[in-house]
């Protein structure tokens, strides 16, 4: 559910780093959801591809992300929660002397498969079994 | 005004598998509105940049749609529509062995254009002529 | 904040394209926020990997834009900047003799970082600094 899209410079990320990255990330969100809803794919950004203010720029990773199953309740857990992800992938990014850029949108829950199955609500036994097995089984009690 | 994003390993699909892939998912909404409207990019991702969990993941096919022209007027429906969707793309996914997750966003109508004019609003003299010339024309009765 | 992505076919555009067609879309936005804000990647589309109406499509310039910190307050403003626009890619696209299409969605401000800071509210001190500095740096007065 949480789709993340990292545009980054080439040559920046082992395969190692992707990997490690992404552990990273879905550590953040594990403690909510099934840990198999988070989505990750990693995209080079060709040289010359990438402008910020009107200007080629070849040090910026810009991640966007859209949030499917959760929406935030309020504004300071938004905050807080972006403040844990910022802190998350530091080490891939500000601790190498990259920019980044980051924005979440929120899509709507009910126009959502994983499997062709509509993922059950949050907090229901179908959930728990999802986030038990950590992979997607057709719901017991259809919401 | 769908727009569709289909991020697909490398090599699992030729041309002709991806022309018909898109034929397929254009008949489901054909019934609705200009066949033009249906717009979709296949995009290969690199090995070692698609991450489920935390995992790479090389079978992966991951469906990310906005929707502009229509908005789902029910859960309902909207249930129905994506259980269309499913079976139009199945053989391309589903009976090939991958594994693959969708979602659809709903963006604002009023901030769309096809080159460069703001399309017909559903019913409309103006949309019935873009559906039978299947390209975008100006407006008779502009919105 | 606009976060454009202009998906092209492959080689009709130079880097001397890029960088002037992202200056002339970054002097839209200009007046309204500070420079930096204007992100655009441009992402070349494979041969056969693009289809409009079921059918491949090899001169079709698709641009999605994410408009994050500001929304806009009435279909009226939402027109004329659309219109404003198109105009300024016109000479990439149109006059080329490539077909187009665009639409804008609207993303929570409150779920967007620079560098890692929740930028400025619209009319703030510290957002009056970001526009002449052209650069993020600490609020001064957190919002």
């Amino acid at each position: 559910m949480p789709f993340w899209k990292i545009y980054h410079p080439k040559d920046v990320y082992t395969a190692h780093d992707k990997h490690q990255m992404a552990t990273a990330i879905t550590a953040v969100y594990a403690p909510y959801m099934p840990k198999f809803y988070v989505g990750i794919i990693f995209e080079e950004v060709n040289e010359n591809a990438f402008y910020i203010g009107g200007e080629p720029h070849g040090r910026f990773v810009r991640i966007a992300i859209d949030h499917i199953a959760r929406a935030m309740p309020s504004e300071e857990i938004a905050t807080r929660f972006i403040t844990m992800i910022s802190t998350a992938i530091a080490p891939w990014i500000k601790d190498r002397g990259l920019e980044w850029e980051l924005h979440i949108d929120e899509t709507p829950f009910m126009m959502w498969t994983v499997q062709g199955i509509f993922p059950p609500r949050q907090g229901t036994e179908d959930e728990a079994r999802w986030i038990a097995e950590n992979r997607p089984s057709p719901l017991v009690h259809p919401r």
